[in-house]
């Protein structure tokens, strides 16, 4: 008894430091991804929405989220809460990424604290958490969504999305006529570096939310989940590159790197669930929905550098619908969850958003975008002895 | 007994996270040292080993490997297929990095599928597996090789040797009077960060390679195997800098970091055999033996852009032979399992990359390397704000 | 028994994995904060630094600490030695980041030798270690210091300082009117890498210190320290931010980081100690600490590159101090002990670093300054095809 409890301790501490390894993750992928006028400001956010955003959801979020902090007994409640906190900046990441290289930081601060003290806690609330919503028609707690394709990822693609409506596209990105401006990634190491450490922290991610390793079923459960992950991420890379090369007879390392994170979304709401060959067939198809998805999106002047709402939207909801398809769960109630949760988290995050803008000005200014965030925001560049040629 | 397989279980996901780790650091390590124009190249050839070595093993390879899913008990075949998995990108890691800057990815990718599921697969059958070759007069079962420095180091090298062979040197390398152009490695940061998580996933591939923690003697035998695997590492790297300065009055963090890998390969065989002095030894003669290979390797026009040659191959066999001269293991089993392997290794691969070659042409045109790969093969700069001057 | 024997070995190589990817993180952040001119110095320091410092220690270092190899009981001797000897290259790495851009790598490399063999491992001997000083009046051994504010972090940064005093500032950092020049870092996203790499690694190195996790009491003693650390980095962060921002209206993404890490050397004193609300007030402190100690440094002529002083030396002795105002432990004895180990830290640095100066000139002169410490020890540019302007 005692061991279990030790045991499930100390992997919950291993999952949450690969999770919190995805901070860095993030970090470096967008700041990779954007132009190097903007990379000073894109680390910033990086840094400010974990200790903001981690600092808001003990203080506030976490008791809401979970109805207080002597609710798990088979594990120590300081590890508890720190694989939880891990979570919280994820859906941040993924609103703020999307909207990189126009946003001002000191809004989305601002929004961090919102969406880590009351929005993301009230979803944990009604799936993971203290039910609030429990024998309402708004319940949603028979969705299986092991690791967040909805909790997190749809939830902070929503806070994307919104954001996106708001805020409009970078200035350039799409000329009068209507064209799509290509802009090229900065850092392509970066990128690539940043893809893999959040690959390898969806393995405590998913793993860890298993919730226990201490019996031979958790351990089996443990394994099955991270290895059924890795495969959906190896698929999604290969049916990207695939698709990507018979169309272009090019290697694109951005689109190969965006399938494998589709596939991860996707595999996350039911990893433990699958045998060992089905994550192949939900990582290719959440890898397509990545190709395929980036350019609609651009076509709908839907601006996001870093390819987000393709990653974490489109393969959060593919992902919580595959549970319903491939196993014994009810589709309805996947269905459902995203519904419930689609609702609350656009409409709570387009409000927030919305008024943030309004009072505080999100959206830097088409001169602040073309000078760069870096100067105006930080007043230090991110290269300054490299010379800049855009 | 359940504790036990549930330690074990949870012991083989973290060694297998750590060897994970090596992907990323292969992928920083070889896009430092190459020039700009090649990085994206490389950095997808990275990433493509990954997910197609790793998909190819779990469909065919690991089968061939281990005769089946159900051969071990005392872990969750799940946990032990990651591990193994870890393994299988490495070898051709190798071979890809020692080719750079002149190797087109469709190629690579498709020898890949053929190391994963096939070559790689069949040297672990008959040292680690269910060994076809059992009773026969090539059975070198007997061979001792924890964790691979001929199972995975030399076995890569062969392949490198031969693709080097038949790919011959860099376009521009050694001038038509036979002088060396040396080509200096583009990111030094890079190249440090790459070392450094090849090096502490090191840990992971030798500790995690002793099979199991759960027992007094186990944790023992893994907490030596980590402690030896670093002190070679720290051998070589001290080695080799003392060898450089001595010579040149500088300090070569290239030479250093390539001397600690060779260090880190010769352990690999015995990592759990030796006391925790020897290690300085084997360590030592490891980074020695790669500033020695380096220039020789360069003098015969075998042109390896990153020096596997020397770190993998050459110490692959030195770490096997080390095993024969420092513990009671038998000399003669060693030298016939390096030799059966290089045999094998080395004829199959060079089978499989001169028809590949011939079919589907693996190396790049003289004018191709000339522009760059990344434009050439992936459409995309790695850097393209900051300006080239080579 | 037996599983508390395996759990505890388990644990200290997982938490001796965080602390060596500590390596890259020193190595990220210097690499990132200096000019490109410096770079490859910069990096084969701290590579030079983790080989030597660890050889020093395994050969001379640890018997002289821990009074010999077989003290311990619960846990494999050789975990316990990679857990120490994860702990002796970061005293070094805080020295001689804080003389980046000046030091010649050989004396480095002397100094290194005497650190981890003779100063080090004195300050260990007296603290958590075989204690020659046992009832004498330098006893120091009823000071709290888990894991080292003062045994590691002080230790370093007075190492620093006294190397700071006898070297003087980097050429043209201080104008002869006594103006400040201000020196941009080269690399922000590589400043951020390391220093989240070193929050992480963290993660280990205090949770690791606990000593034990195989009961429940220690599990929770573990959960709570790395929790606890955590949220000192949270606030360190967050309030660095808040000062910077309401004097300039700028976000400077160094600054917060230098925040982050004065909070995490703050709490490393007492992480087990406190309640979960106590680190947001001491890592508060801690990041105001280097807000102002940062300038105050730089108006003293103590020219450091880093802000090592600030982030290790101040908040070491803050650190050590907080444990005497928020916990039982005797505030007196607590001073004792920091000023015992400022004593012995300050003069044997001194001593040493002034003979190895005088011998084989430390600092680098003025003119291979301004060339740049790459191509005069090196021989080797960072970013060869990037373009310099500074």
């Amino acid at each position: 008894m005692e061991m279990n409890y030790v045991i499930d301790t100390f992997f919950a501490i291993f999952a949450m430091t690969l999770i919190v390894l995805m901070v860095p993750g993030f970090a470096m992928l967008e700041a990779g991804l954007v132009r190097t006028k903007n990379v000073s400001a894109v680390l910033t956010v990086n840094v400010m929405i974990y200790a903001v955003a981690s600092m808001a959801f003990l203080l506030i979020g976490y008791s809401w989220a979970f109805g207080g902090w002597d609710h798990q007994d088979g594990i120590s409640k300081y590890a508890f809460f720190m694989f939880q906190m891990a979570f919280v900046g994820k859906t941040i990441n993924i609103m703020s990424g999307g909207v990189s290289e126009r946003s001002r930081i000191l809004p989305l601060v601002v929004f961090t604290i919102v969406m880590a003290s009351f929005i993301y806690p009230t979803v944990v609330n009604i799936t993971w958490g203290a039910n609030f919503l429990k024998d309402t028609m708004f319940d949603i707690s028979s969705m299986y969504d092991l690791a967040g394709s909805t909790v997190i990822h749809s939830t902070g693609g929503w806070a994307l999305l919104s954001a996106i409506l708001i805020m409009g596209a970078r200035r350039g990105r799409y000329t009068k006529s209507g064209k799509i401006k290509v802009i090229p990634a900065s850092n392509i190491p970066l990128v690539t570096l940043g893809a893999l450490l959040l690959w390898i922290g969806w393995f405590g991610f998913n793993g860890g939310s298993v919730g226990s390793i201490s019996s031979k079923e958790s351990a089996d459960a443990v394994a099955l989940t991270i290895m059924n992950t890795n495969t959906a991420g190896l698929a999604g890379a290969i049916i990207a590159w695939i698709i990507i090369y018979l169309r272009y007879k090019l290697f694109d390392i951005t689109m190969i790197l965006n399938g494998a994170l589709g596939g991860l979304v996707a595999i996350t709401a039911g990893p433990d669930l699958y045998d060992i060959y089905t994550p192949i067939l939900i990582g290719a198809i959440g890898g397509t929905l990545v190709v395929f998805a980036v350019p609609i999106f651009d076509k709908l002047h839907l601006d996001d550098p870093v390819g987000a709402l393709s990653v974490h939207l489109v393969n959060g909801i593919w992902g919580t619908i595959a549970v319903g398809i491939f196993t014994d769960h009810s589709l309805l109630a996947q269905l459902k969850g995203i519904g419930v949760v689609a609702l609350f988290a656009f409409s709570t995050s387009f409000i927030a958003i919305y008024v943030i803008n309004k009072l505080i000005q999100l959206r830097a200014d088409d001169d602040e975008q073309l000078e760069g965030l870096d100067a105006v925001e930080c007043g230090m560049e991110a290269y300054p002895e490299f010379t800049r040629t855009i």
